[in-house]
Parts: structure tokens; sequence; C-alpha cells
């Protein structure tokens, strides 16, 4: 039987495997300090519910089925995998309503599977990372200004160039279409939301087409082109000179938003009140983000405020979320050699062997290590030291240690990179702190 | 549209998760210091590959196909998820070769999927752990002693009671019914691996039945009776008074696996003859375990020795491995309350806020405490105190803390279990290291 790779379902080489654990092991680290606590779901979800209301995710959704049920078995409710985390994690949540104390935070990292054709930094199976906050009736908005603020903690704590976390809030567009007489809300957002793939140009001639007035077309343009790192924002729309209640509501919040983001995170977020989100639920803030410099790989990062996440009819859970493609991010990263691992084990010590019937007396001192926090593998085969110095080299372990190799019959260990060979008990013998674990190193040499 | 569990898809509460998370991170901790990098392998796999050559295992297979492929296009392979890690492993093997060092060693953590009928400790959808060390053409027989150590140490860094891990040598019954002059060795196997389910007399019966003499079968069942912690197995079947090489051969590589249990893990192994292994592919030392106590729920952990991991025609690959079900095990143990978490969240202290205006006090503290290690989480509402105590209380948060509350408006933690209330400095409290992350705790308060 022929093997070749599944277009879309990449599987990362030991070394970039690590890269990616860092950046998962930033992720869980910097959510649990901020009191999320971890939920997994299923990967599976009825297939109605994963087709929403809408019906028009279809395309893109697996449908799982078991290959051999059996004969006159009455088969489940047709299920698929679930293309991403806030469909389940809705679920979740009418689900449990009865055992969870709200308002509710979790962070979920978890593969998603899309049917969609694969393209550059695209793939069909990816690691998704969210958080969310939900309640029951009313949100807070200061968890609206909270999620931006963990994000950029997590983009700090890793080795990358500067991400920007751009922040709008859909009342504000709202507003504003309102005040100067336009109806169709979605409409217009729809079009402006074009801005970045075709120019305001032909997005002007889109307005137009769709019924505004050359000047309302220009104002929406001009709203858009607003973009500050601090509450200047609101004075540039102000001048405008446009009135309307709920751009007040908008612009009040996102103000907030910012100035949590000056007082927590200097430096990481923008209020750019071009981003809308194609999505129809966000109600209020929404949050894209950027790397600087590599702004045409589009937003790693997004999310934003619905007014209702989940509802049974009875009650409505409003919640803010925002969600990191983990898979994209690292694939980018690693692919442009923007982010390596040091080396493509744990393993800090090779122990070498003297000979098979000395191999205890390896495995002795590998527990030692180890029983210290030292990662060690014993060397497969007693060959010549030279073929068990290659063999640590060619997996980047950077120290071999010898048994019985000193004057006094003592061990010594080789540093394999200088050759500096020295005595050495496994009881004290410590590696230099950046050598204990692989290091993930950023264009500049920066580390994680 | 109603919303059911869906039966064989458990999802853990946050608390439980805990416990999940806690095996997971010492599963990782312990591979690694011994030096196995990690891997993922896609979820999906050909059809045809997971039906293998015996083609028997369809039942268990769930398949997976895009619920709107465009019209007129060429569908993929027919794709089905991965019922195990061993059949993805070897095909990662054979489709890297040319880039893997060999011998290769790798652990590997994800979710499997099996369409069977769900029942006690048994889902359809379950996380699996798997270590396995594969060479090319020839395998040195340390690594058959290397992995039940391996697992042996993750045991004993669990809170959790004794594990035994049996061993067993595939050659010791081969040569031993070559010995006695039973052809059949795979049949007889099968026949004897059922002494669990129906006892000694039903498999004399079957022994009989399938032709063997009352002779033979008595001394099937007298090999399969031996069990011993040490390296007496080994003179209890020479007093079956049977001779072959393939005998011999079995019981030195058992001895050898044994001694090096004793020698780096006292009480951990012990050698069962009884044990086989229902698949066929295992040609060496074998592995069950189970859990002192909890004999009746079968084997946690296991795996063994097979020559032909993988094969592409030219070249063969043999392997060595083991498989711990944590799906299964955290289900089992936090299900009889054998294993529990002390708190259901991450954050070790709520940080109270006075009013909506002095938030930003609240997260100030909060970010200087999450700067020294310490998990918090703002109170979502400046509600009255006893709320807001009350909030903690619900998540096992142990600590809230009171901005300005001390006697020259200095801040102040209270312990809320022991009602005592201090004066603290976000720049320099800690809680005692006990409380600063949720603990795992075994049955007898053992913790993890």
């Amino acid at each position: 039987m022929k093997i070749t790779p599944i277009s879309g379902f990449p599987e990362l080489p030991p070394a970039d495997r690590i890269v990616e654990q860092h950046v998962l092991d930033v992720l869980r680290e910097t959510f649990e300090l901020h009191g999320f606590p971890s939920i997994e779901t299923r990967a599976v979800e009825p297939v109605e519910r994963l087709l929403g209301k809408g019906g028009d995710a279809d395309k893109e959704i697996y449908a799982v089925s078991r290959l051999a049920a059996d004969e006159g078995e009455v088969v489940d409710a047709e299920l698929g995998l679930h293309f991403d985390l806030t469909v389940p994690f809705a679920r979740y949540v009418l689900e449990n309503a009865g055992k969870l104390a709200f308002p509710f935070r979790r962070y979920q990292i978890q593969k998603v599977w899309r049917g969609e054709r694969p393209q550059e930094g695209r793939y069909r199976e990816f690691t998704q990372a969210d958080i969310d906050v939900v309640d029951i009736g009313e949100l807070a908005p200061h968890f609206e200004a909270e999620m931006p603020l963990v994000m950029a903690e997590v983009f700090r704590r890793l080795p990358i160039g500067r991400m920007t976390i751009q922040v709008n809030n859909r009342k504000i567009p709202e507003g504003f279409y309102r005040g100067i007489g336009i109806d169709d809300v979605g409409g217009t957002l729809r079009i402006v939301d074009k801005l970045d793939k075709i120019g305001p140009d032909a997005v002007k001639g889109l307005l137009v087409d769709a019924g505004l007035s050359p000047e309302q077309a220009e104002q929406c343009l001009a709203l858009a082109a607003i973009r500050a790192g601090d509450l200047s924002f609101v004075e540039q729309v102000r001048a405008l000179g446009v009135e309307h209640p709920t751009l007040d509501e908008g612009l009040d919040a996102l103000a907030a938003v910012v100035r949590a983001g000056m007082e927590n995170a200097p430096g990481a977020m923008v209020a750019d009140l071009r981003i809308a989100r194609g999505l129809d639920y966000y109600t209020g803030t929404v949050y894209e983000t950027q790397l600087v410099g590599h702004e045409s790989w589009g937003s790693f990062c997004s999310g934003g405020r619905y007014d209702a996440l989940a509802s049974d009819g009875r009650t409505t859970y409003p919640g803010v979320g925002i969600s990191l493609g983990v898979s994209r991010l690292v694939g980018l990263l690693v692919g442009h050699g923007l982010l390596r691992a040091s080396r493509s084990t744990p393993a800090c010590v090779l122990v070498a062997v003297n000979n098979e019937e000395e191999r205890g007396t390896s495995t002795r001192v590998a527990t030692e290590l180890r029983g210290r926090g030292i990662a060690c593998e014993v060397a497969p085969k007693a060959a010549k030291f030279g073929k068990q110095i290659r063999y640590a080299e060619r997996r980047g372990i950077p120290f071999v240690w010898f048994t019985g190799a000193g004057e006094a019959g003592g061990d010594q260990v080789k540093d394999i990179r200088s050759g500096e060979q020295v005595d050495a008990s496994g009881s004290s013998w410590a590696p230099p702190p950046e050598d204990l674990r692989p290091r993930v190193i950023g264009a500049d040499g920066e580390r994680g």
C-alpha cells in the first residue's frame, strides 16, 4: 500500500513539535495564571448543531459514521467533527448550565477540522486555543477588556516579533451608519470588510452600487481609516461630525478597552475602526491580531463579544472570547525560519555504554540524573565511542557521559559542541540552565 | 434543538479535567526525562490502512467524509479516524524513514476513536499515551526492559495505588508448546488467554476439544499458573521438564527484563506466564498492567515487542512499545473516588473589587501576583464582600485579596477556609506551596 501525505493534515517533525509544545505551554500557563480552568469537549457534535440556523457552513464539515453499523441497528444522530471550539462550548454551557458557576470562564485547546480546500497556512486539521467568559442574562463589560490582555501576555512570553491586537466595537460602525442615514448596517459592514482585499476605491464603488450616496460612502471610508494606539480615536470620530446614541455607547466601550490596554499592556492594542469580523453574531468589542511586518499573513487571533453565545429559549448566555490559531501561527513561523528548537529531543545527556555487560552501570547513572530532573538517554548500543557521540550529535544532545573514564575510575562528561570533557558525578553534575531543556529560539536569537 | 450527551463521548467537569491534566503532565515529564520526543499524527488514516491485512477491525472504525463534496470533485481516498496510535506510528515511520534517526523513540499522547458499543470504563473517544522504540532491521533486546521501567516511573509519580506490570515473553509458551508436541501455538494461546474469563477447568476442556491430550492441557495450565516477582519463575518452568531452544531463548529474555525491573523498579514488575495479549503481531516480551486491589478493571497499560512494526517490502522495522489508556484510568479512579482535585480552578487568589471605579487597582494587584507565578482572578463584580467570598468558595479558590483594607491603607489577604486575614503586599506575599496550584489527591490523601 503506497504511503502519501494527506493534503491539509500536516505532521510536525520532532524539532518543530517542540516549538509547538512550547507555544501550547505558554498558552496554558498564561491562561491558568488568569484563572481559566481547562475543559475539553468531544470531537463530534450533531451535524444539525454544526450547521446552525443558517446551514451555510455545510461545505466545511466532516461527517463521521461507523464504517460497519450492525444491520438493523438504530443509527445515532448524524455526527460531524467540530470546525471550531465556540459551537461546542455553547452546547457545553447549555448542557451543564445547572452545574456551572457563572460567570463561567474556561480555556480550551483542541484540534478542529474543516473540509476546506487546503492552501498555504490553511489546514484541514489544526489546533485552536480559545478563552471565553460566559454569564447568565448579562455580562459585565470589563471582560471585553480582559480577553486581549490575556493574549497580549501570551505574545509577550513568546520569542516572536510584535503582535498587534486590533480592537473595534460593532456599535461604532452601527451607530455611525445609522447617524448618517444608512439602514442596511450589515450589508454596509460586509462591503467595508473587503477594504484589505480590494482597496478603498473599489469599496466606495460597491457602497454606491448598494445605494449609498458618494458622501455616505466617503464617511464610511473615513471612519474605517481611523487607527490609534491611544484614546485619540474618540476625537477623530467626533471630528467626522456624526451623532447617534449607539455610536456614543460604542466609543465609550472601546475607550474602556483601549484604556485597560494602555495601562496593562502598553503598545499591544490598537483601536482600528476598520475591523468588523465577518461573523454576524458579534455585538460589541471585536478583535483581530497581526504580526507586525507580516500583515499579509492575516489575523492569528480573533474573537469578540456576543450577546447570545448560547440560548435555550428561556435563558440567554452572553459571552466574550478570543481564539488563537496555533497550527497556523506555528506553521508560518517555523516555515519561515522565525522560530526553531535548539534540538530535536528532550534528552540533555547521552550516557555512553562501555560494553553491553556494563549497560546496568550506565542505566544507574541515567536514573540518578533523571531523579535530579536531567533528561537523558542511555546509548542504544555499546558501539565505538565515536559512533555513540555521533548518535548524540544527530539529535542535538549536547552532552555525552562516560562511566569510569576519569583518572580515579570516576565518570566524565563531554560537551560535544566544545569538546571539553570534565570529571563529573551523577549525584551532583548539572548542565548549564540553558541546556537543560530544548530552547525555542526566535529569528533574532530571542529565547523562549 | 434538544441537547443530550452522546454515549461513549465523555466530557470531564473542570475539577476532573485537572486530575487528567496532572496525569498527562506526569506522563510527559517522565517520557521526556527518558529522552522520548513527542510526535502527533493526524487523526485520520486511509480506511484501507486501518483495516489492515485481516480486515476484521472494520466494526470499530469511524469513517470520515466531507458532508458536501463539490459535484464532480475527485473524492480523496476513503478516510477513517485512527483507533489506536500504533497503526499511525507504523505509517509515520515508513513515510519519514529517510528523515528519522534510528533507533527512533517517540511518545505520542492523543485521542483515538472506536465505534464500539460503549460500556462501563469503555469509551468511543479516549486518550492514549504510547511510547515506542523502533529500529531498522534489528532491535536491541534491552529496549524490551526499558518500556515497563518508564511506565513504572509514571505510576510511582502518581498518587494512586500500586500498579503491577505483568511481563511475559511470547517465546516461552511457543517453545514450551512445541516442546510438548503442540503444533497449533496460536490456537492454544488464544484458548489459554481465556483463563481470567472462564477459569482453568473450562480452558482445559477447550484445549482437549482442540485436540490436545489431557496431559498436554495440564502442562499448558501449569505453565500459565507460574507467577513470580523475581527470577524464580525460571526454575519453576524448568521443573515442568520441557526442553526446547525457543523456550530457552524466551526464558533468558524474560529473565533479563525481570532482572532490570528488580534493579531499577523493585516490586513494580511480575513475571506472569499467563499473559499472552490477543494480538498476533507480538513476537517477544508482552506487557499488561493491573491496579492492585482492582484486578477486575483489567489492564490499563499494555504492549509488547513486534518483529515487524512496519515494513515496506524491502526493509523491516522491529519495535517495542507500551500504551496507557489515560481516559479509562482517569475515568475509573475519579469515578470511584480514588483521585480528586483540591479545587476546580487554577486560581489561588480572588482579588476582590471595592467598587467598579477601583477595578483598575485590583487588576494591578492581580498583574503583580501573576508576575510572581500566582494564578488569580479579579472578582467579576463589585458586589458585597460576602458575595465575593462566596464566589471564591464555590470554585474552591482558597484566598481572597482586599485592596486598601489594612490599617495604613495597605492590602490584606484572607484564607477563606480558616477565616484568618493578614496584611499583605502584591510584591511579596506568597501562598503556602501546597495551595499554589490545584493538588491532585489520592484515596489515602497521598498528593500528586
